[in-house]
This record gives C-alpha cells, structure tokens and sequence, in this order.
C-alpha cells in the first residue's frame, strides 16, 4: 500500500492544523487549496507553521488543482452548510477525489436537505468515492454515546450538553452570540431575522441512525443565556454587565418512532471562572448511564478526528457516507496509509 | 430469523437479572445450569423473581443440558479464572453452544493464561462456535476508551482508575479486601500469601490490542487503601476506624512497543460520604483527553453488555473471539434475533 496523497481545500486555522497532522501521520500533501489573498502562492508548509517548506503552493483555483493532481482525498475545511459546500464536493467528486468535510451539516444531511444530499450522493456514486462529514461530533456525541447506550437495556430518553466558550472563536462569533446585547435585543432578533438551525439536529441523527432508531418528530429552539454577574469577553474587549446576555442555548429535541427520545442542549456562552468546555450525556433508563468529558478540546479534536478517518473515507463504498457507518474510530499508531488494505 | 435460544449457566445475582434481561429481549430460555440445593428443580423465572414460570426448571447436570437442549448460546457466570472455567467452556463448545462468559480473565486471556486460551481456541474452533468473555470492562474499559482514543493526535499514556464499593457485595468481598485490618496485616498477608493478579491486566491488554499495539513490559502491584475518619462496614457489620484498611488498589502497569503506556488503577474500598462508584480515564498526549462515568452500575451494566453483545458472539466466527474482534457494542432497540442476519 502506497502512502496517501491529500489535498488540503480551506487553509484557514482548521486547514493548517490539519496539515501538521496528516504530514505527521505520514501522508503526502499534494495541494492546497484558498481564496484569501493573504497567503496564495505561498508554501503551505509556511502558511501551517511547519517551520519548512512542503513544497507546495496554496492555489486559488480549485478547479485546477483538483483536475491536476493525484490524490486520495481532499480534506475539505470550508464552510458549514450543505448549500455552501456542494459546489466545493461536486468538484472533488468529479475529479476523482475522496472527500472528508467539516462541514457540521453534512456530517447528517440526509433530513436536514434531502435534495442536495441525494444530488452529492449520486455524484460520489457515478465517480466511485466517498463523501464523508466529519469533526468533533464523531467520537463526542456519536460514537461515545452509542458505545454507552450498549451498556443499556432499556433507554426512555438521551440527554447531552455540549458548552463551549463563545469568547474562544474571534469577534465574529461573540458578535454572533449577541454577546453584551439585553435579552430583548435577542430576542427581538431572532424574531425579526430568524436563528441558523442547530447542528445537534445533525448530530442526534446520526446517532439515532446509529443505534437503528427512527425520527417520527423533531423541535428546536434558541434561548439567550446570562450571568449573574460581570463577565468578560476578551474577543469583544468589553466587559458584560450582569444580566445582559453571554450566549445562546440551542436546544433540539427528538422524538423516535420507537419511543426513546433525543435531546441535545448546545451552550455557547462566556466561561465563568474556572468553568471549561465540557460534553456531559446522560441515558435515562435501566440503568442510568452518565459520561462526562472536561476540558475538551473542540477545535484540535476536530481537527484529529478528521485526519484519524482519513484512511475509514478513502476505504468506504462509494457515495455519501456518514460516520455511524464507518468502522469504529481509532487512534492511528502508525502512518495512516498502514490502516490501508493492501 | 428465529427466536434466540440460550442456556444460563450459573444462576447466581448475575445469571437471574440476565435472564430478566433476555426475557425481555426476546430470547427463549430453553435451559438452566446450578448446582447450588437451594434452586436446583426450582423454575427459573421463580428463582429470578420474573413472577411467572418459564417453564425451565433448574438442572444440576451441566452436560445433560448442554447435550439435549439445541440453543444458540450458553450464557455463562460461574467464575473468574480461566482455570475454572475451562471444562464448562469445552462443554458448551463440544455440544454445539457459542458461548459467552462473565470470567474476568477470560476477557482477554491470551497472555495471562496462553496453553489454556489456545486450548480453548482450538476446541471452539474445531466445533464451529465461539466463546468470548465479557462485561463491564467491554463498554468502560475498553470501548469508550478506545473511541476516545480516535480523537488523539499522539497518545504519550492511558491512565484509568476505576473504584467500587468493596461493600456491595457481601461479607467474603469485604473480608478478601482485609476490610478492618492493620495495614500490617494487609502487607504480611500479601507478603505470606500472594494476591491474585488483576483483571485491569486484562482489559488493558484488550484495549492494547484494539488500539494495534503490542505488550512489551508488565508490572502489577497491590496496595492497602486507608482513611483518615472511621467508615462503617456494612457487609460485615462493623466500624472501622480511621487508619485501618478500608480496601486495596490493584495497579497495572503496561509499556508497548509503539511507546504509548497503559495504567489501569482498580480501587475496591469503602466510600465515604457522597463517593460513588467511579470510572476515569485520562489520555495524556496531544490533546489531552478526559472521560468520566460517575454512579456507574457495575453490575447492572455487566449484565446489561453480557445480553447486548449476544447476537455478535453468535455471529462471530469459530474461536476464542475477544470484544475488541466484535462489532461496536450498541443498544438493542428490538428483541436481539433482529440482529442476527438471515
């Protein structure tokens, strides 16, 4: 078995991150892929802090690269929705790549846009490769959860809450938490504008696919979270009065055809002192079950759950496959290209 | 697919709640193996308290069963060596029955007991069944933790301690834990008479082996725990005072090959005030990696896993077939032959 060959599409934080762990993993960069302006033509090697060149230039033309080069899979760190990313998997469909996406929509887009999902799983089919979402979700509300729910005889409902900090992501996303606004402001807001779909959505359905269960009713709703006290958002540079918000709670709630029920409460807000980003699940049934993670690292742990599935894409059937259907995820030990069948 | 049929071997604490458990999964009991006086005759769904007969009645003659029943697998708590479970097993295998197991070593004895587990491997494989030990330890010592291991980059050690209430199991538990004794004692003993080996040994070989790497060095080690307030005893109805043993902690200590090192602490004491049973684990590498199940059923779950993995042992193929060789442990929505493929 040869060693893999990948093309990095998005070379933001992601993309660099990713990198240093594919080349340390053993796997061949070919191309890289972005449009900011900033670092095209430069050395990914040196865009990703590598500390030397890997003899490859970000291009701006995806197009090209892709038709050009040969590789196993793109890793693809571009955007969030399905809509956004078909063009970006169409084309590395059509050259013949494999594709692993962060995309959090399509990491279970089967419901959430059933048109474009069966377009790119119809695309990936006719060109022989997988279309893979992927990303924190994986191991921290799929497959942990599943493993656990093997330890059930019976489960009435499944509750998880992932927190994280708002202030951890840049301006953009304290701004887009409404952080500092009064909860009439939220409110109104959301009202007025409307409020993007949560991503626990996609994520409890790959994990009620997972354990062989069926959507029959699903709810979501977005409500404004506050502190007590003063808190500060470094990002925003500005400390927030108590009572005004700090974040948001998306919460989606599942119903199953065969009774068990799903709920998944996302809390993105500022930390209070001493507080960190935690995954906490809970089993109600016999027995009850409980799983907590503290401290967990949300970006990083995408990024290495992304390059740990590299050789579960490139080995997967053809189309677009989500991840409770790949074989168990793992630590690679060795070069990825080593967990290749020859 | 027909029904499952299964036979309980062992119709102790554990053989009567998975026999609750099959029932309501859907398997037929078709048989029930004890010699203890007090059941054997007796119907089993009387003995495990289902308050209705399952028109089994308990037998002592193990190989009378085994031989005239036809059954899909013999469910099996009788003991925790290998060395006691050894005829049992070749029993099961020589009449037709795939077997699984609530040994602790059995969980994965290729190395503690090698002559025995290739002997049991032969035997299974030469009767086209498989025998596989499990439990607890399938979930929480070596599943969980090997998914999370998915969301490593480099794993540098694997640290788990889990904790039990060395009460909850009646008067010979707490006196093999030298509850109450001098610290002392607790040595000399151990000194003058050994201590079994530890099944973390086991699970952490399991989880070694899930992961691709291999043993290279093992050391096990055995200390009294202690503490600083009395603790009341309630198996064996005494205080003990601050400074006497309250229990033990058993360490396990494994370096591969690959470099990464495993520790699996295993404390059996007396809990104070507001401890529960516990299972913690922290991957030391990049990231870091935490997991935690607080208020974990032991034995609920033992059982729960035992009923839950048996489709998978009756499609294993033929032999000695460890967790980490099934397929990912999961809940089972519907009466377990569902998933048995035609």
């Amino acid at each position: 078995v040869n060693r893999i060959k990948a093309i990095v599409y998005g070379v933001g934080a992601m993309g660099r991150l990713m990198t240093r762990l594919m080349v340390q993993k053993g796997v061949d960069i070919v191309g890289a892929i972005d449009t900011d302006p900033e670092i095209v033509g430069k050395d990914l090697g040196a865009v990703a802090g590598l500390g030397r060149d890997l003899n490859v230039r970000v291009e701006e033309n995806a197009e090209t690269v892709l038709s050009r080069r040969s590789a196993d899979i793109a890793v693809v760190a571009v955007a969030s929705f399905i809509e956004e990313m078909q063009e970006i998997l169409a084309m590395c469909a059509t050259n013949g790549k494999n594709a692993i996406s962060t995309s959090e929509e399509l990491f279970y887009s089967w419901t959430s846009s059933p048109d474009l999902t069966s377009e790119l799983d119809e695309i990936a089919k006719r060109n022989g490769v997988s279309i893979t979402g992927c990303g924190y979700q994986d191991a921290y509300w799929v497959n942990l959860i599943s493993v656990l729910s093997g330890t059930s005889h019976t489960i009435d409902s499944v509750v998880g809450t992932g927190m994280w900090n708002v202030d951890d992501y840049g301006p953009m996303v304290a701004k887009d938490a409404h952080v500092g606004e009064t909860t009439d402001e939220f409110l109104t807001f959301i009202k007025e504008q409307g409020w993007p779909p949560s991503f626990g959505r996609n994520s409890l359905e790959s994990l009620i696919a997972d354990l062989g269960l069926s959507v029959a009713e699903m709810q979501e709703g977005t409500e404004p979270e506050t502190a007590d006290v003063d808190l500060r958002c470094e990002s925003l540079d500005m400390t927030v009065p108590a009572g005004r918000v700090i974040g948001y709670t998306d919460v989606v709630d599942i119903r199953t055809h065969q009774g068990p029920t799903f709920t998944m409460r996302m809390i993105g807000r500022l930390l209070r002192e001493g507080e960190s980003d935690i995954n906490e699940w809970i089993i109600h049934g016999e027995p009850e079950i409980q799983l907590r993670n503290e401290k967990v690292q949300t970006r990083t742990t995408t990024c290495t759950q992304m390059v740990n599935r590299i050789p579960d894409v490139i080995a997967a059937e053809p189309g677009y496959v989500t991840v409770e259907r790949l074989p168990k995820l793992k630590y690679r030990a060795y070069p990825l290209h080593w967990y290749l069948r020859p």
